[in-house]
């Protein structure tokens, strides 16, 4: 199994992507999608994965340009990306990083939340908690490679794995910035970053909305290493080895107790959370003010 | 409603305070005062509040010579101008800071603890625990300008705002320091301590009765900023410029989502909390060293 | 009760070492254990106890060669002899420290987990526990005086101290070092790592089984103080002084309000967390690679 066909699952073409992951979660995705293996390199549409066997550690590419943003489908894609290599033995760590340039993912895809129906955001809200639940919990060891800009559910996402490496770069902000937007993290973000940097610094960046340069991100613990843009990859793999050192079972025992009562509270109030973001995302104030959003994001686009 | 009468609210005649503070929790406390509004400026007798609404914000000053001690009075004006501000749509942010030279608050009145009958202590308690509850949650942003000493009860008042800024003043110390006093701070105070410098720093400076002068202070995390002392003012104005840039709704929902177990905690065990001060503090042992102690501080003023 | 007899409590050949110690629990040990008082020093076989009645301290030294592994017998003669240093008024405060040279202890004895029945897993689990949850609340002012290697179970006796001074000697590494040795910190491990040094570290150090050397310690807040090796006594010495200044009952009356939500959780689990521990170490891979580990030691020694 250490050698892997490049592969591209067609998620597009799946009708209902959740039903595939309720398959996953019981580990029957692959036979479920029909994935083959073999050589070097496998993946989907927007998430490509570069296995290394030797290292026994996998390269996780986000790859949907322009800016990796969080789409139900990306969201999906990642969920099936990192369960088939926590299914494949030849893998111990996974390094999360961006195949798009200059941006590690722009966070939730806005226009998930604008001008559809209940049920899809429902479906969208529930596939974002899977990404983190999945994520936050994995077996593997984690390390983000951010190599470009992480704001909101982008940063979310590196705050999930077990260590960050950003590259200094003044442009690639990082940070929980949803305030910005009108809208909120919801408690289970602030449970993600007041883990990560504790409570009082979390209580004023997540008010603030604030998207913090290299350096103070370092200083706050939000990133626990800074280096040059082009060894952002090299250092993430010498922190792997250091992880990869560890016996997995005692390394993944502890992480899973550590890391249990956070994901619990949202397990707990799972159908809680989506229906007050549904609620709120359906509001006229918001749905104007994502449409303001939108409209400006296209323009300048255009 | 941008402009405002100078108003001083009779306080000190009213006889029951807390019926007042009820009326005032259902947003009915201006009605039932019979408070009017009008010109630059409007208070109390012990809290002297400065509007400024081109800004959006209102300078609050405790003002209740000598050492604006927290009487049941005091917490009373306190709570009622805070909440004539939330009331109030011109007012986003509230500048907290002292009108009495060299002092913020020197904590809670002893007075109110000594001689007194149970149900007196009751009633002292339930106010100090309002105006935590009130400004801990307040959908304001709520800055604090600690322009003197701030120990104890003056320490948790700026401990629930925002935001502390404080003058380089090497004789304006801060911190909880009940047990030098031979009293304790309650869970509600450890807790909030708890979520502005972490636990362990808590632990030991609630221990010990740690008061810490500004460069400490600012180290541990207890104040935010330290600046000279006639720059505290501009200071937490330029701060709260910051703040008020972020949209409302979001931070508020931000706020109270991230600040609500630790009220919840209180809300549940309120009356038990209000026993338990009762009874301590109405034991021989603590009425003698808290008399021992009024004696000394007279002496001292004589 | 200000000089206390030299006596060694014959531990060894007490057959049910915790039938001593449910007495213990009930004040009745001395008495059950017909220890009588009197001169310069007390303690038993494996702990030195040098009592300074004028400073109203004693200094409790591990003397159990080569280095003083937590043994059943150990952690029994650790919890007895802390228990009479509470129950005499002389004592306001206690040095935890060894008498064995470059090792302050080596962590939990993993003969006590090797070879053996469930029942005496289970034994030595309680034991542990027991030593946890009575010097984390000990109502004495703990100091850890670090003058040696302090690994595993040696770094958590020094975690539930009031406050650690670390000597400064670079072999003297400090951390919860279990995942090295393919075992886990339980629940109640890893809540007084996070009281001590934040969740972030306490999570990156838990998995990665960090043994930090003396700077690195500070710097994290794992310890408090580094000294020059000779100095450790009389730092601790310094620092009880500042801690006895302060009013016993408001100062234990805080520690214990701060401390017993987490020593709660351990109490409402502590059955569960024995099965968890007796079935865990009972496993063949564990026994396997535990006999791989001390048939290392041995020939290490040999």
């Amino acid at each position: 199994m250490a050698l892997m066909a490049f592969v591209r699952v067609p998620a597009r073409a799946l009708p209902r992507p959740w039903a595939l992951l309720r398959g996953a979660a019981l580990g029957r995705t692959e036979a479920a999608a029909g994935i083959s293996r073999g050589a070097r390199r496998f993946g989907s549409q927007r998430v490509l994965v570069e296995p290394d066997a030797a290292a026994g550690l996998a390269v996780m590419k986000l790859k949907d340009p322009p800016v990796n943003s969080l789409s139900l489908e990306l969201l999906t894609e990642l969920v099936i990306s990192l369960e088939k290599l926590e299914n494949d033995k030849t893998f111990r760590g996974v390094i999360v990083t961006s195949g798009s340039a200059g941006v590690f993912s722009s966070g939730l895809d806005l226009r998930e939340m604008y001008g559809k129906k209940p049920a899809h955001y429902a479906e969208f809200w529930k596939a974002v908690q899977e990404l983190w639940l999945r994520f936050y919990q994995s077996p593997l060891v984690l390390i983000a490679g951010i190599n470009g800009a992480c704001p909101a559910g982008g940063c979310l996402l590196s705050l999930t794995c077990d260590y960050r490496v950003l590259a200094d770069n003044p442009k690639y902000l990082i940070g929980l910035n949803e305030t910005l937007l009108g809208i909120i993290a919801p408690f289970w973000f602030q449970d993600t970053l007041v883990n990560t940097i504790g409570y009082r610094a979390a209580e004023q960046a997540l008010q603030l909305g604030s998207l913090l340069p290299p350096a103070e991100a370092l200083r706050v613990g939000m990133v626990d290493q800074v280096v040059p843009e082009d060894q952002v990859l090299s250092a993430a793999r010498s922190v792997m080895a250091k992880w990869l050192a560890i016996p997995d079972h005692a390394r993944q025992l502890t992480k899973n107790t550590m890391r249990k009562a956070t994901a619990d509270r949202l397990l707990k109030l799972r159908d809680v959370d989506i229906q007050n973001f549904v609620s709120f995302i359906s509001r006229d104030s918001i749905q104007k003010s994502l449409q303001t959003y939108l409209e400006k994001l296209k323009q300048k686009k255009g």
